[in-house]
């Protein structure tokens, strides 16, 4: 048997599934606190659901599965593996008209792309989305803000910057600079300003045809001042209507989420965020985690268009994708997670063979009170059963000897703060449960 | 874009949602007390690792990926979809040398499987495994048995049975009918009888060539005392040397079982009962539910060789699996489940365009006092959004008017009960949490 793993994919033993699950169930806790529902679809859709849908990149990048039966013999695929959670989605509301709208779902689930593994990037790998299907307001941006931030707050992150800007502000640009047909190649140049600075954009625009006196004239449209409202202030004079129904939305969205309790001092306007993605059509937003080098922990926005393109069904959307994966890396270099001890903080021993029963009850009798308990299953002496007790990283310890069998006692060893004693069932439940 | 699901998937929509994550959350928790660890695998392996590893049926069955790039225009298959969850398993042991043994892990997740759909059967469906790794004693069956009868128990079912019997009482017989060399096809036969009875297995034995008497020989050795005790002392007297090792065996697990608090009347010695699988050892046990004709919901047993066999690391093993998907739909044709209502059972309206943020705000503060709220984001009159929260089953619904507002204050509807109060936010937040 090849006792490898596919190239880019992880098994998760149980540590790593207490840290997944810790940041799951914390995140999945504040979706449900903000009135978002769970959904789920299946690993696989067919084929023609998928392909077109990412680009000619992405289409290479879809694991194909081969037909089974003659047609698999032929090499043809007819089923294909999630590549991300927005398309299954289109197709969730595409077949459910009785959907009711607006509906706002989360689907935590992995998807696989058959990209080159690199460091903290895997070909199987967890999304995380939110969003709001059927909203035109405002009001939902702001639900995605915020549950976004409390998110963070909630996994324990301190530092981080809501980077916060609109595609009809970025769109009036275009038009202002009169290159308004090649408005999509100006975003993928600005989109690389955090990596390759303002020279380097700089440098890409003339590099790719734009006018040299173009740059220049970009860097004064996007140089506003720090604070929010005098940023607005100043775009809402410089840009066109298009670019003013962008700033009054962000109006909009920065007050209804401070109404929803998002800490506007973290929330940065910066007409210089793009997106990679080309489908937004309104607010657009990212998450920075500051120091660190970190990068954006989270990201989305409004896609009024999409849903409609995939499905069929006209649906305007908006909303954020946490990045799962990196927020586990990120916890875990940065020892964020608490010492995470298997559930089960009680090894009940076994004395020796005759006294098993006698052990087992007394576990029994643990597990009954609501307690974790884990019971040795395997062969080795006592001495040898205490090591392992402790390898578990176990806090408590519980031996049932001869004298302890025949009084219906057991002896409770405390691991963490020493310390032992010889009581009923009742006192050493109550003992743990309170330890 | 294709609006179709492939054949035998399905979505989980929030209302099946909240009962999966019902049963899943119940039988987790009876894992966790009963000191199992999670383990995830990824949704496929390198190919070699499944093909040849569950018969010819099993590699037919299999999903097979093409491998990307130029591979993939000749049709050829490097990986395959996860077809059960024992083969990761046994990988996982394989690749993990340093995991400390007995290692007690339980696996929830999806497994694919190109078969025909038919009712109640998915070709992406959701397999539910406890396994005990490393313990050869019958104590690990009694774990077994005692998490999957708890776990039955903590769902709501009270009609149900545990059929047990061992391997070596089966091989026993075979050899005492002078037929060991064709065990394999004694027990596919044997295991129809609850399908076509005696009569039926009989003619299929005589069919297959068994000498014409065996049948009625067949039925005297396994003709048993309904009791189990006395059961086994037949056994006893009648087997030989291996078989009386499988009824010395059982006893063990029943007496280990009742310490652990399985409740001895609902096991039953069955020594008809084969397990269609011929990897078990040891102890094989089913559970069924009596009656509705569900038929079985769990099954397992002690299969010592196989991770030796799959992974080259000898590793003594015994389980059971829970049948999630029958488990679920039984639950729901039974009206098991609880009346599973979202949990943000508050709908907060929004009065007016003017007041949207007052609605925010209330809306937040009650989720900063723990509680799940959902904020109507749609953009339809208040009484359209009565009726919204009465079609989402919301039990309180939350109006903050102009004089609401302005006094600071909102009126909290209580659609079950009936009756509405003006209060502060803090007495809202009060009579939901106690309501």
């Amino acid at each position: 048997m090849a006792v490898f793993l596919p190239k880019g994919t992880r098994d998760f033993l149980p540590l790593q599934m207490r840290q997944r699950r810790q940041v799951i169930e914390t995140v999945r806790a504040v979706f449900v606190r903000h009135g978002f529902e769970a959904l789920e679809t299946p690993a696989f859709e067919r084929i023609e659901t998928l392909t077109g849908k990412y680009g000619e990149e992405g289409d290479r990048l879809i694991y194909k599965i081969l037909k089974r039966g003659k047609g698999g013999e032929q090499g043809e695929a007819d089923l294909a593996l999630r590549y991300d959670l927005t398309v299954p989605f289109a197709r969730v509301l595409s077949m459910n008209q009785d959907l009711r709208l607006p509906f706002k779902r989360f689907q935590m689930q992995p998807v696989w792309r058959a990209d080159r593994p690199q460091k903290g990037r895997f070909r199987e790998f967890w999304q995380c989305d939110v969003d709001v299907a059927g909203s035109t307001s405002p009001a939902a941006e702001a639900e995605c803000l915020a549950v976004a931030t409390e998110s963070l707050q909630e996994l324990g992150f301190t530092g981080f910057t809501v980077l916060l800007n609109d595609r009809r502000i970025l769109a009036s640009f275009a038009r202002l600079l009169g290159v308004e047909a090649r408005e999509g190649a100006l975003l993928v140049a600005l989109d690389k300003l955090d990596k390759v600075g303002k020279d380097g954009v700089s440098a890409e625009l003339t590099g790719r045809g734009f006018p040299p006196e173009l740059p220049e004239r970009l860097w004064a449209l996007l140089d506003v001042p720090a604070e929010n409202d005098a940023a607005l202030d100043a775009l809402e004079a410089r840009l066109d209507q298009g670019g003013r129904d962008g700033v009054a939305a962000l109006r909009q969205v920065l007050s209804l989420s401070a109404a929803l309790g998002v800490d506007l001092s973290r929330v940065q306007v910066a007409p210089t965020l793009a997106r990679g993605l080309d489908y937004y059509t309104g607010p657009v937003y990212e998450i920075v985690v500051a120091d660190g080098g970190v990068g954006t922990v989270a990201g989305g926005g409004r896609y009024d268009g999409l849903i409609g393109l995939l499905s069929g069904r006209e649906v305007p959307a908006v909303g954020i994708a946490l990045g799962l994966e990196r927020l586990l890396t990120v916890m875990e270099e940065r020892g964020m997670f608490a010492d995470l001890t298997p559930e089960a903080e009680v090894f009940v021993t076994v004395f020796s063979p005759a006294l098993l029963e006698a052990s087992l009850k007394v576990g029994a009798g643990l597990r009954a009170r609501g307690i974790p308990v884990e019971i040795y299953l395997g062969d080795r002496k006592l001495k040898a059963q205490f090591k392992e007790a402790d390898a578990r990283k176990s806090r408590w310890v519980v031996v049932v000897g001869p004298d302890e069998a025949t009084a219906g006692t057991l002896t409770l060893k405390d691991l963490r703060r020493g310390g032992q004693r010889v009581c009923a069932i009742d006192e050493a439940a109550e003992a743990i449960l309170t330890g």
